[in-house]
């Protein structure tokens, strides 16, 4: 397996965001710049069955809304047709927090009451999202937040996780570019577990810990408001972050120009990912803070973007401890990206 | 993708072990029943290349023991040929511990100290551990036990993973029936957090949580010694948990009796599972205490098996948010797995 005689050795490190030990061990890899997804995207060109392509929006579940509004449109947010929460079932504004869950016997049970969307980002088949201009994924990012905004008046919406799956092995059922949208009545132990981190951090150093990331080795790149890095911890081999410069909690801060200038980014970093790794299926998640924040949470909220290409599976040792063993070290992975020179 | 009308309604359910939430969905399933692994595992059959069967020896990592100690092995246990933590590493015995671990400027960090076993459970490459006998498999589980016993010895571990993978997508590189376990110089998160869910649980009853959970409606198999069931909130589909009768915090308690009885047990649940959901690759996982515990958190902490069937991926939403989306309900996959007759 190993091509090359392994150059350092094994650490632990645990990030002061999420919480998360990681094993980086490179004894177990091949070389990083070897790297490359085993079963890269071959997408599926057959648009004359597909629900989300311009003409089929009959074959959908309800539209939400468009972008423009009419029958040309550029982008549309819909119903999942196979919802994983109901916005059918009873939903007391106010009184279905979590304090107010359930007991029962074994357990503690929510009713599920929740929204989960879709975003369909271009209305052609073949268009990939990071075959886009950086206006058009502004576009795409702005429909993220007019749908949290609107999701907001929902007092028993507790957090909005948006994220993208792309490519059938990391969960797309449908080959047309799309993300969705799953709008909780609970705030996600992992979104606890990474402000309760935050606030530690932030509690001992008096800073940020995400304004505080500016490592020269963990960079990608960078525009006037956001940077890219490979996190001090990856999880996975090749994770990358995207980070707004100045501090903002929450994602639906973000207003058309930052729009604009993080879809430029998210299309220069999913374009050299697919380049140096062979079109990798990856998934995206943007990571925000619950709905209602107090205002002593707000010094220590900072949201950011993870992107994860799918290159290695997950074991027992993952399911089991909740850690996971990253083969390249992320100022590896950070060094080959940065260097990498894509054609835009 | 629906064959038949929901009958239920979403809901979220938290673990009062794991503490986590798992969104129910049977609107996205088929009948539960139908549930089939689309991947099943066709063992290689090519022992002539494999260094795990017998007479190929001399093509592993060094021996730890083997049983009997002589040419004709049932099993041996030796050192993973690609660990993921270096035994090399300097380990300052009881200085090594978490409370130490260096803070970095962009978090913490651990020297990768610790041990990478793998248990090669049967001499025969055809043969899986659910082929051997009750007191086979049992033999197997008193090698962990033995295993664990020397590791113990070192102060710097502080949590013994055992596990295994079966199939390739479920992280087996090697089609040889075998286990790994996994000493680690840190306590993982998950560790950390079932423990305090335990601890809460036990807090507010008077109760440990594992010793309480009798429920009718999710035993899959029970014996005089060990029950089986589907959790309450399975985040996998037809997930499993073997569970000690009595009150137990770590495994290495095991006995040579209870081996035998969990061997049997474990044999027909895994049976049971490659019947119905039609061989799929599967993990299971030994969730035991940490290595050092306070005599305070012994009336709490309860060991037990956890096995999961592969059969569904995961994508953004269960990375970004650790909630994980479960199309089967635990007491259906439960009265499906109980009902269900295996020859044996």
């Amino acid at each position: 397996m190993a091509t090359t005689p392994p150059t350092r050795s094994p650490e632990l490190r645990k990030d002061p965001v999420t919480n998360q030990w990681v094993i980086f061990s490179p004894a177990r890899a091949k070389r990083p710049s070897d790297f490359k997804s085993k079963s890269p995207e071959n997408p599926n060109n057959n648009s004359s069955s597909c629900p989300f392509c311009i003409g089929n929006e009959h074959q959908c579940a309800p539209e939400i809304f468009r972008v423009p509004p009419d029958p040309n449109w550029k982008l549309r947010v819909i119903e999942n047709l196979y919802p994983a929460l109901s916005r059918k079932l009873d939903h007391p504004n106010g009184q279905n927090d979590d304090s107010s869950s359930e007991l029962s016997g074994l357990g503690w049970v929510v009713a599920g009451f929740g929204f989960h969307d879709v975003v369909i980002e271009t209305p052609v088949h073949s268009v990939q999202l990071s075959d886009l201009d950086p206006s058009e994924i502004g576009d795409v990012l702005i429909a993220y937040k007019r749908r949290i905004e609107q999701i907001k008046q929902f007092d028993s919406i507790k957090y909005i996780q948006v994220f993208k799956n792309h490519g059938a092995s990391a969960g797309a059922s449908m080959s047309h570019s799309h993300s969705q949208m799953l709008s909780l009545p609970i705030v996600p132990p992992s979104v606890s577990t990474r402000l309760n981190s935050m606030k530690e951090h932030f509690n001992r150093t008096g800073k940020c810990s995400l304004c505080q990331v500016q490592s020269k080795d963990l960079l990608i790149n960078e525009t006037s408001r956001f940077f890219s890095i490979a996190p001090y911890a990856s999880s996975f081999p090749f994770e990358i972050w995207i980070i707004p410069r100045d501090h903002s909690s929450h994602f639906d801060e973000l207003d058309n120009k930052k729009a604009v200038d993080l879809g430029g980014l998210l299309k220069l970093i999913l374009k050299k990912m697919a380049l140096q790794l062979n079109n990798p299926p990856f998934n995206f998640m943007i990571h925000t803070s619950p709905v209602q924040v107090t205002d002593s949470e707000l010094p220590y909220s900072h949201w950011f973007l993870q992107i994860i290409p799918q290159l290695t599976g997950v074991g027992g040792f993952e399911l089991g401890s909740g850690c996971y063993i990253n083969p390249v070290f992320p100022d590896d992975a950070a060094k080959i990206l940065r260097e990498l020179n894509v054609p835009i």
